[in-house]
């Protein structure tokens, strides 16, 4: 999929009272740029997801206390994850958000969020850090949110940033993402990071539950290798700098603004499947026929993270039966007899029955670059989930073995 | 590890009052050996553990239903699992212990366990492997247990085979165990099995709790890819015909048994460990300070299973970033601030602080075809557990992903 480059995003998407800006402060090794600023002009309200890692990486343990009474701004480290490193490490957090509090202007440091990603167990250059932020804060600007998606970007092949727009009343509202990661996953460069900005009035009690269904239907809905993060961070800011009619609970405008936050989430979601280190394929899985959604989830996850299942897909096998040894060893209801499996519409397992598919019409299938398959697990219970998961390949091997040796 | 090959074992360790033999059936197509046929002259108690899949395959449905009063014979066909095939599935599976009673004259197909291993979702040739049975049963012979360790192999590249001998009072007893996997795990060639059989007697309500506890502290303790089979079948027979004092619950003499047990069972987890397609390392993690065994148990599994870690090791990297990110994912508990890890008595991270290990010397363990990591959950609870994993390599990657393509 090293072809495939993202659609680029249209600066009217933008969202009004927001700033950006990225700068170098020598993190990473390439020297290219490793330290973001988001900046809201006015205190906006805001809402996070984190990772649940017992391992949480320092700034995500300062940024759980931050932001609670909004948030002026959020600071972004790239190259070095501040996971593993102790006091120091938070105290290096904290001084993140202190800095980034001095150069925006915030009423404190509580109104700053922090994120780092990258190498695991290696204290952060502090110094140079709290410079870039200084120098990060002259620089920002109304159109600098591709130079800030690209400084949060670690090995990943291609920015991720996804824009939307929509009409609220008579005002136009506008939502920006911007998302770094490819897999959960690097060697050491562990961390998803997603910054969703938008010029929306939202009622804040909102924006919580809005994100979390958001990151359960995007981001915790895709494997590369099922790895969990120790720094995976989401955040929603909403500044109401559009000044719409406000967006309150169980209206149309919330339904609009649930499904533009949940689509900018799936398109950096699987965007970050796309970039898997040397994944060949990205593959949907669309459960059916599950007890409750959650347990479809489940199911799902199960399969999209079985080593030979995405083996099976990096030799364009249609080998059903990884399918089923994953779903047996799930901790899902799951009824053999009834159980069905179809590639792209093209069914091989009938209500648990062998089916007769026609083999050249599954060899099709599994050789395009993208494709779905439909699994019913034949409890007949309403859950359902999609997920989307892509192979390891012999290149993902490469880079995750011989990286530092 | 292509250069290790286990230990011959001594024909005096092989049990009385059994005979083995193997023969060829066509069912591979490699046109080797493909089943194996274990007898006892009498009635012999027994105990078996199967696979948890909801997948399970038709001859683990079968031989769950049998041997409640006493086996006869074990049956085993590879190079087809007989997993997916719905009924005609079973009516097969029921067939090959109705051949195999009336073969060696049992008094009927409950007396006899059958096991299968191979291609899922492909109905068995029955008529051949019926020949098969009725001329297996012709060639058994005492000293089979070779032949019969061969013919239950798939893709292994190495005969799986341990043997014990001890005194019981003034008798001798002994205890062979055959077993077969490559991983839990081939492309298609699914299912770990092991069969125990011993000449002592014991009081038959103590081989169950016995052979659990050791296929939880050996088979179930290793990890090649982490998927499970739809076959996974253990079974331990014990005939009584060494004539020893019996033995019976809570005496030196059951502890002997349970050692001897255990060990067989671990010796042979190590060997598919080691058989890990085309794995280059065997890893033995030695996880303590959990709350519980099992909460170490399960601790370990998800460090064996994640596959950056397998990476790392593959890489020859002592990267204990993968394996914090692995148990801080783990749904265990674990004290960051308390745990350890060390590499061969190397420590990287001493009670939740960063070591400055010595590279060089941890550079050295990794380089070693097997080493053992240590991983303290700091709990302060007592829980402990052993645990084998290896690497995944390029060879595994093209064996998993080219086989039918």
């Amino acid at each position: 999929m090293a072809q495939w480059s993202p659609p680029p995003v249209e600066t009217t998407c933008y969202p009004r009272g927001f700033r950006a800006a990225a700068t170098t402060c020598g993190i990473k090794p390439s020297e290219r740029p490793d330290l973001a600023l988001i900046v809201s002009e006015t205190l906006s309200s805001a809402a996070a997801v984190f990772t649940p890692s017992r391992f949480a990486a320092a700034p995500v343990a300062v940024s759980r206390r931050h932001g609670h009474n909004g948030v002026r701004a959020v600071v972004a480290s790239s190259g070095n994850a501040n996971a593993c490193t102790g006091e120091r490490g938070e105290r290096d957090a904290m001084a993140m958000c202190a800095a980034t509090a001095r150069a925006v202007g915030a009423a404190g440091p509580e109104e700053v969020m922090v994120c780092s990603t990258g190498v695991i167990g290696v204290p952060l250059p502090i110094e140079r850090i709290e410079q870039g932020i200084a120098q990060a804060a002259e620089a920002l600007s109304a159109t600098g949110w591709d130079d800030a998606a690209d400084a949060i970007c670690t090995t990943d092949a291609f920015r991720k940033m996804v824009g939307r727009r929509w009409a609220v009343g008579e005002r136009e509202v506008h939502l920006i993402g911007i998302a770094k990661g490819a897999g959960m996953i690097q060697p050491d460069m562990a961390t998803m990071l997603a910054f969703l900005a938008t010029d929306a009035r939202v009622e804040a009690t909102l924006l919580k539950p809005i994100l979390q269904n958001a990151v359960r239907r995007s981001f915790n809905s895709i494997s590369v290798d099922g790895d969990m993060s120790t720094n995976d961070t989401v955040i929603l800011l909403a500044n109401g700098a559009a000044v719409n009619e406000p967006i309150v609970a169980a209206t149309e405008a919330t339904e609009q603004f649930d499904n533009a936050v949940c689509g900018v989430c799936t398109e950096l979601a699987r965007m970050i499947v796309r970039d898997g280190e040397g994944a060949t394929k990205l593959v949907t899985l669309d459960v059916s026929g599950a007890r409750s959604d959650e347990q479809a989830h489940r199911a799902a996850r199960a399969v999209a993270n079985s080593i030979l299942f995405k083996m099976a897909i990096l030799g364009e096998d249609p080998n059903w039966g990884r399918i089923a040894a994953a779903l047996g060893a799930a901790e899902v209801e799951v009824h053999p007899d009834a159980c069905s499996i179809a590639f792209e519409g093209t069914r091989v397992l009938d209500s648990g029955r062998l089916v007769n598919a026609d083999a050249a019409k599954l060899a099709a299938v599994v050789k395009k670059p993208e494709f779905a398959i439909a699994i019913d697990l034949g409890t007949g219970g309403p859950g359902q989930a999609t997920f989307w998961t892509c192979d390891i390949s012999e290149a993902y091997m490469r880079f995750n073995a011989d990286y530092r040796t």
